[in-house]
Parts: C-alpha cells; structure tokens; sequence
C-alpha cells in the first residue's frame, strides 16, 4: 500500500514539474476546459428551437475530438471533421431518399449502404497518402450513420442531418475562437525551436566525440542499449540520437504548421516551414558522420593513446571549429538572422586542412610499414603501377605477423587470448612486442580460426585513428551542404541581415 | 476536367493495386462494414427495451471509433476505452448526486464540474508515459459529458448512465468478435516480417556498397534528398534508409504485439516481442556502419580505382559474406529456426582478417610517404618516440604540396581550379602529375584559403579507401552483436532446433 502511495505521489510530482517546465502545457489544459463548459451550456438552451438542448452532444463530441495542443493541428481535425461531415450529408441525403423510396425494402437499403460506405472509406482509409485524412475518414462513417439511424427514426433525414451539422459547426467554431484568441500555442513555433535543439545538441555531441577520443575514453561495457538502439543516458549517445530521431515529430509538426496562418515573426504567407525540415535534415546528414565518429568510441578496435596524442591538437581545433559552426548556425536561425557575408566555414576549412597535412606528415602512425616491399615503395606509388601481385604471399603472411605486435591490444576484447599472453602486461606498448605470436597462425589452420579472427582485429587498430580522422574531415566536407540549406531558408523566410561586425 | 478525370482513374488504379498486393487491406474493409452493419440493425429493435433503438449510436460510435487494422491495436482501443468509460461513469454518478443536492446551483455544479474533468484529463493526456493511454482520456471526456447532460435531460443520472454503458459494451463485443472470428488479421506477424524484411534491405544495401565502390560508382549529382535525409529512390539508400527508420513502426507494432494472445506460430505465453525489437535494433548498430559506407560513396573525397582495386578480391569477399550472415540469419528469423551449431560468423570473420592483411601489405596504397622522415622512419616507429617535432614546418609543406598530385582529383568537387588547370586533363592521372600547384600556397595566404581548402580534400582521397576498409571490418565486428541478440531472441522464443546438415 505505501509502494501505491508513493507511486502516485511521484506522479503528481512529475506532473506538476512538467506543468512548470511548459506553462503551454497547463494553458491547453484550461483552454480546454472552457471550451467544454461554454459548449455544455447549451444544454440550459430552451427557446426557440427546443431540439437544441437533445441534440448539444454532437457540439461536445466536435469539441473533444478537435482540440488539440497546436492550432495547426486543431485546423487539420476541423478541416478533416468538416470534408468528412460534409461528405456523409450529401451521401446520407442522397440514400434517405432511396431509402423513403424503397417503401418495404427501407431497412434493407439502410443495412447495406452503411455496409457498402464503411467498407469504401475504411479501404480507401489505407490509402498511403490518405494517412493525414484518417481522422476524416472515421469521421465520415460516423456522420453517415448517424444520419441513417436518426433520419429513420425521425422519418425526416433533411431535418436530422441539418441540426446535427449546425450543432457541429458551432462546436468547431467554439474550439477554434477559444484555441486562437486564448494563449494561441503554435506547431511552428515548436518546429523552429526543435530544429535549433538540434544544432545545439548535435554541437555538443561533437565535441564531446572528439574530446573522448583524445582522452581516450573508453567503454569499460558498451551498454546494450547503444547497440541496439534504443533510448540510453550517455550524454553523446542521446546527443545526436535526439537529431537522428526527430525525423517523425519534424513531419508531424510540418504537418501542423503549414495550416497555420502567418503569426508573430513567421509572417510571410506560405512560410517556408519545409525548408526547415530540410535545414534539419541537412543536419542529419552532418549527425551520421558524429554517429559513425562515436561508432569508433564504441569500437573494439581502439587506436593507441600515444598516437592519438600526435594528431590530439588538428582533431581538437576541428572539432572546436566544427562544433562552433553549428553553434553559430543555431543560434541564427534561432534569432532569425542571415549569414554575415564573410564565409562562415573559413575557419573550420582551415582546421580540416591542418588536420589533412598532419596526417600527410605523419601517415607512418596509421599504418605498419614493416610489411611493405620497402626497396621500389616510392618508385612503385609514383608510377602507379603497384597492382599487386600474389606470388609472395608466403613472405608476406610472415611480414603480417610481425606487424601485428605494432598496435595496442585492448584487453577486454580479446578474452581467447588470455591463455597466451598476461593480459596485465598487455596495456604497455613495449613490453607486448617480446610475446612471440603462434607460429601455427601463417599454417591457416582451422581450427584456429578464432585466434586468427581477434589478431585481425588488433591489426586494424591503427587504422582506427585514420578512420576518425577521416570521418571527421567528411563530416567537415558536409557542412557546406548544411550551410546551403540555410542559405535557402534564410532568403525564403527573409531573415533579417545583419550589419557585417 | 481530362486532367481531374486522369487524376481520378489514376487514384483508383493505385487502390486496387494495393488491394492485391496485401488482401488484408480488403479484408479488413469488409469486416469493417460487416460490424457496424450488424450493429446498426439495432436501430430496429422494438421490445422490450424500446431506449436501445434511440441510443443504438452509442453502440455505432464505439465499433467506428475501436475497430483498428490489428488485434492488438483493437485490443488497446477497446482498453482505453473501457477504463475511460468506467472512469467517467464512476464520477459522473458522484457528480449526478451531488448536482442533485445542490439544489438551485445544479447547473453551476455541472459546468465547474465539466470544466475542472475537462482540463484535469487532457493535462495528464500530456504526461510523457501516458501517451499510448491519449484515446482513453477523450472517452473519458466525452463519456462524462454525455452522461451529466443525458442525466441533468431526463433528471435520472444512473438510468442514462447505465443504457449508454451497456450499448458501448454492445459495440466493443461486437467489435472484438468480428475482429478476431473472422479472418484475423495480428500485429505480431506484421513486426516479425517487418524485421525480416529489414534483414533482407540490408543485405541487399552492404553488396550494394561494396560492389558499387569497387566499380567506382559515382554519383553524377548526389540528389539533394539524401543530403537532406528525405525519402528518395536510390536502391541502397532507400535499402538502409528502410532499416533506420523503421523505429517507430516498429514500437507501435510492439505496442499492439504484446496485447495479442498467443495465437499461430507464436504460441508461448508472454512472448517475447521485445526481442524482435531488440534483434532489429542491433541491425540497426550495423546499419549505421552501412550508411557510413555509403557515405564513402557520396563523399566528395573519393579514392582512385586503380588503388581500390588493389583490394578488389578482399573487400568484395566481406561484403558477400557479411552480406550471406545477414541472409541467414533473416531466413532463421523468418523460418523460426535456431543457429546450427557451427559458428555462422566464421566464414566473415576469415574474410575480414584476409582483408585487414592485405591492408597492412599494401597499406602503402593509403598513405603518402614522400611527406615522411624516411630515414630513420622504421627506429622510429619500433621505438614508438617519435612523437612529432614542429621545427621542420617548412619542409614538410614542401613536401605536403608534392604529395597532393598523387591523389585523383574529382573535377565536379572543385569548380574553383577550373581556371588554373584544363578539367579535361583532370581524371587522366598522369597528366595531372604535370601540372604545377600554384606556389602562393605554401605562404598560407589567407585570400587564397578556398584553393587551399579543396586541396585539402583532395590530399584525404588516399585515406578515404583505408576508411571505408575500416568501416567494412567495423561492420563485421558488429555483427556478433547481432547474433549475439539473435541468439537471445531464438531461445526466449523457442525457436525450432534444426539438425546439422
């Protein structure tokens, strides 16, 4: 019983917190309420028209479907509450009088038109492009058999259909004077502040990758949830998870803000909302490079500390740079303002390029040049006629075999290994090149395969750092897209320029 | 008009095409008409009861607004419906009561009392776990408002209540009977094929990657819906795009799945639906690394073909093989067969391992290593202290600046050369070994940092093949997660052991 106690208690507590965190939040709720009760005063309705009281249900049922938080989102249902209302008078009408016609047969030609019209408009329902109008749909059914089954009743299905659908109408207008002209909360404004999260989150697990690659943060257990996907609490991860996610509530929220008539700062009408989405996705594009950047964090293939070190002040100034253009980008579009004239991507281009010729300096870190035929090398990538041949293969498994102790071994991904070598010792770099290797490995034996297997992955490692490098630079090269995307946005939606500093 | 006629034909054409490639759709249709028409004959019930015909819509509106595609989904609705309902019965009794009391303020009673339900139910509706119950709360609403009106109508609150819940129970019966007697249509078998399929999508998209940068794919134009993450028609894109952003699908599928009873194949009480999720999730870890891959194929970096065939055989072994783990193991998952007992990942692994060999044979294909201290290069690398000096700036400039030519240029990447070099001559290479860098670049001269910035991308195309290695063998590694949860999966669902072959 206590266990009760305490479950509801901390589920008032995080609903008054998320009241506090989204004032909107308790405003919809109290706008809601009012447009019930003024809605529900119709019941007190006595003259002149008596069936107004009965029937004021239908102006209360319009108005708990069709409030919803956003106004778009309440002029979507209006509009699909109206199309789908509309469209089962004209049929119900038109069926009323077939039905009066059809004398005896009445109840027959009732039973299957209901049939044959719920059949349609819940096929036509899974119509892909028809998913929005849904709602409509189900709307459409319902108008029409309430129609049939009042307009039998009655025996008048004209006077039937019309009180209803006034009834209806003043239920929407009610829902839409109360959402509009009572603290008006709007989809558009929710997707514009979503995309500038997304700059600002992506901004941050940016740097966040790089810094924990150059302080070699390592996963002492990757948690399962990383590697399957789903919501987890490590501050990168759900960095750019929440970029990468956002797909759906971006087109939802598309969705609402396109009904939305011009309002506040979005003034213009047909306001580009679409190019935000595209901003976004741009974004996205740029958040599977950090995606596949943390993808190195979370490998088993680690490259050594030391040769991080080597290129540990061109990574960071990229990842600085990179970090600052999205931050800057942000927070332009958050305050609605165009690019400065002078090219935003100067500085991190410059980073990329230091990065690139530190890489060109020192490129004998990221591979083993031990196993190369290092007579003819400079000739032979000079005339770029190096296509290798396969007749010295043996010499060559042997030169593999030494190069192996080149890379750093990451103890706990290496369990079959244990038994060979002392995995205390396996962490100093020098130490590990006196362990001699299997000599059986060169022989392809079988059932050795699995040893083989984790050597080959310890002979990645030094390619590991050369891949995040890579990836980062690639990540570099696609913030120019980004930055068109925005360009776009910003000349579409007339953001305001700003005086060069 | 021939346009809207066109339009029109077109419409119904694509209808009846989706009825034949998934019959449920139809099926679902008709069922769909068959419950509401047999709830509809109760608007010709005479006796005993003659309120049933009058209030018959309630029945109407509970088979429209809960009768969904899946079982499960039915299930769900019918839930939040019945405890919604319940809920607002229970209070609109107390409320009634109380009304009645009250006297003279009846009716102020009831407005509060409708304002206060009103904004209480669509506030909690807004709390985060509370989403899936979002239908409920409007019951909830709604059945309290018709209850209090219909009672406050006819002056006996429990008597309304009471015929209302009754026709609603009406409709929810029928609704589950039509639902699951007839042609049942379950969500279960939807997430177990969609998760299946995903298997295959992938697949399809690795041998798709591999094969198209071993023949050196281009991309003319990357079209500007990838850029932005939109959906778009290129076969890989779409093939991994599919695997990524089948997340939400997939937990509204689990969502419905796991109110399902057993029925069919999936016979075990509790059945573990979330492992279905659970293996996709861990495709998707992989299908990052795929997307990553494809990325090497947009990339504006691109390594030159003569090197890549270089690792022709290596590369396209991975791919068929990672390509034939991910086939098994959709066909295992589809058949609901468990592993073999030998290890799936073996035949990978091996291919992995030849291609990181050959990568440290040939890993002077990768890097440029005129820009190298080649001297004393090979101490220096077994001594691991050659932890870089800067002294030497100048003359590794020079030599950065030598070391750009090697790499193949992609004319469409840098409109800016074309004044200085013929882009004719560009994809020749050895022509392009010829022609001259412009000197200006090694005095860091800040008006030409566009110049300089392409050739920094230029310089990174020789690593941009040890990164898509690199991710290839990432991939790979991967994959013992995945089989890993599929493993998981096989035993908690019982799948069937098959003998060895």
């Amino acid at each position: 019983f206590e266990q009760f106690w305490n479950d509801i208690r901390n589920f008032s507590k995080t609903a008054i917190e998320m009241g506090r965190n989204d004032p909107r939040k308790i405003m919809h709720a109290i706008k809601m309420g009012l447009a019930l009760s003024l809605v529900s005063l119709l019941i007190f309705w006595k003259e002149p028209f008596a069936d107004v009281a009965q029937y004021s249900i239908w102006a209360v049922l319009t108005v708990i479907v069709m409030f919803e938080f956003s106004i778009g989102a309440t002029f979507i249902k209006g509009f699909n509450r109206g199309l789908g209302t509309f469209g089962a008078a004209v049929l119900a009408f038109c069926f009323g009088e077939l039905a009066i016609l059809a004398g005896k047969l009445e109840k027959v030609v009732i039973v299957i038109s209901i049939f044959l019209i719920a059949s349609l408009s819940s096929y036509l329902k899974l119509y892909p492009t028809m998913a929005a109008y849904e709602y409509g749909y189900r709307v459409f059914s319902l108008t029409y058999c309430i129609l049939m089954l009042a307009g039998n009743r009655t025996r008048s299905y004209t006077e039937a259909a019309l009180t209803r659908l006034i009834l209806i109408a003043l239920g929407a207008v009610v829902c839409f004077l109360v959402n509009i002209f009572i603290y008006p909360i709007w989809a558009g404004e929710d997707l514009h502040r979503l995309v500038v999260k997304n700059f600002k989150d992506l901004a941050a697990a940016l740097e966040g990758c790089v810094n924990g690659y150059l302080q070699c943060v390592e996963y002492e257990r990757i948690p399962s949830k990383i590697l399957t996907y789903q919501p987890s609490d490590d501050p990168l991860y759900s960095g750019y998870r929440s970029v990468v996610e956002s797909t759906s509530r971006e087109q939802t929220l598309l969705g609402f803000a396109i009904w939305e008539p011009p309002h506040g700062c979005y003034k213009k009408l047909d306001y580009p909302w679409r190019n935000y989405v595209k901003v976004s996705g741009a974004l996205r594009h740029c958040a599977f490079m950090v995606m596949a950047l943390h993808g190195c964090l979370l490998s088993e293939i680690q490259a050594p500390p030391e040769k991080r070190q080597a290129f540990c002040r061109e990574l960071k100034r990229v990842g600085a740079e990179g970090a600052k253009v999205l931050h800057v980008l942000g927070s332009k579009i958050e305050t609605m303002q165009k690019l400065n004239s002078d090219d935003i991507l100067e500085q991190v281009h410059e980073a990329a390029q230091q990065l690139q010729k530190r890489i060109d300096q020192k490129s004998y870190l990221l591979v083993k040049s031990e196993t190369w035929e290092i007579g003819n090398r400079s000739q032979e990538v000079a005339d770029n006629e190096n296509v290798p041949t396969e007749n010295d293969d043996h010499q060559e498994l042997h030169l593999v075999l030494k190069s192996l102790s080149e890379t750093v071994l990451d103890p706990r991904s290496m369990p079959m290994l244990t038994s060979n070598l002392d995995t205390k010792d396996m962490t100093t770099y020098t130490l590990r090149k006196q362990v001699p290797w299997p000599s059986c490995f060169a022989l392809d034996n079988e059932s050795l395969i699995r040893k083989d297997e984790i050597k080959t992955y310890e002979s990645a490692s030094a390619l590991s750092l050369a891949t995040f490098a890579s990836l980062l630079i690639e990540f570099v090269a696609r913030l120019q897209n980004l930055v068109d995307s925005f360009e776009e946005l910003s000349e579409k939606a007339e953001f305001k320029e700003v005086l060069a500093r």
